[in-house]
């Protein structure tokens, strides 16, 4: 079985905009209400950061029980990693996600900054200078044979994408709209030349698209 | 978190029929037709019982896709075992599946009549008897912490659900009707006092129904 580049979960508004302007460390997605963009996976039993038990188990769990499904690495870009942009200017910034992110595998930022790799819990951050090609290599060569999780932003995503990279594509669109920011396209149909596409409404009130190659 | 017992990719008829009447060796579903109730499966990129690459990876490939997701064990009947009934002749019918099956954990058959357990490649089939408690707390023990898969057929389904062990059901509605055999339900409302539900149409033509406990 070979393995495939997926993107997972990755959430936009109405209009297309994966998050707005003016990200900050009280604001990882700008503008954007973080409430309306991820209130649906929240309420998952599986949402990997829930701490409480309970929450639903329907379709919408399908997809966040899927994250780590035969996940072996993750790629992401440094707008998702923190709201630091330019040089690093000390090492104390260690993602949003506390002393145990939900990855559990090799992470691959993309950076033109080096910095050195480090470890939480079994999450391990690498950062990497490359063309996506290279660097789906090297997340590949450390997914011990899984797939590879191609985890955004918007930017990350377009790119991998021009480059025809992604094997498969789990966008949620959201109830929502945010008019300016960081716009994943102008619709799903940028997309169907390449791709297959189920669309499925959730109960919840979002819809999911599943994008496949043809 | 708690061990589940769940039911997944269980697959009925519009009117409610798990199998037809008449099983034999060479029609595991009685007078159904098998391809009507499982070519939305057979399509998908993850069924277990693929063998060449290829294969759909939209909604109908995330239900195939999560058959082993934290799967540690599973019950059948012995009518899903098997189509020999009362004691066993002999010990050669070692099941529908070949010399790999896709379970790879401890599988329990339910039956009255005592058989030795035994091993194919990664998947060990023990036959126990006994009330359902019981034997979803044998199987919770052998399942490593993981949840129990709840395999079928009909009547073992009903028997577990009678006995309020079941924690979430996939039922999917193929587009088939079957008049007479072994029949699940008048219809899911059967289940709405006790379970919330999540219907939702497949562009294969099925509906998946998600239950989950209230």
């Amino acid at each position: 079985m070979s393995q495939l580049l997926r993107v997972q979960n990755f959430v936009v508004s109405e209009d297309g905009f994966g998050a707005g302007e003016g990200q900050t460390l009280e604001r990882p997605f700008g503008n954007a209400d973080p409430a309306a963009m991820m209130s649906w996976a929240g309420a998952t039993a599986s949402w990997p950061n829930r701490v409480d038990p309970g929450g639903t188990r329907g379709l919408d769990d399908y997809f966040t029980r899927d994250f780590r499904n035969n996940i072996g690495a993750e790629i992401m870009g440094r707008n998702k990693f923190g709201p630091i942009r330019g040089d690093w200017i000390d090492h104390d910034w260690k993602g949003w996600w506390g002393e145990d992110p939900p990855f559990r595998t090799p992470v691959f930022v993309l950076t033109h900054f080096p910095r050195p790799s480090f470890t939480l819990s079994d999450t391990t951050f690498h950062f990497v200078n490359g063309e996506p090609s290279q660097v789906l290599q090297q997340a590949k060569d450390a997914a011990d044979g899984k797939d590879v999780r191609l985890g955004g932003g918007v930017m990350t995503v377009r790119q991998f994408l021009e480059a025809d990279l992604v094997d498969t594509l789990h966008v949620v669109v959201a109830p929502v709209t945010i008019d300016k920011g960081e716009r994943l396209w102008d619709g799903p149909e940028d997309l169907t030349d390449r791709y297959h596409l189920d669309s499925v409404p959730s109960p919840s009130g979002v819809t999911h698209l599943l994008f496949w190659r043809r």
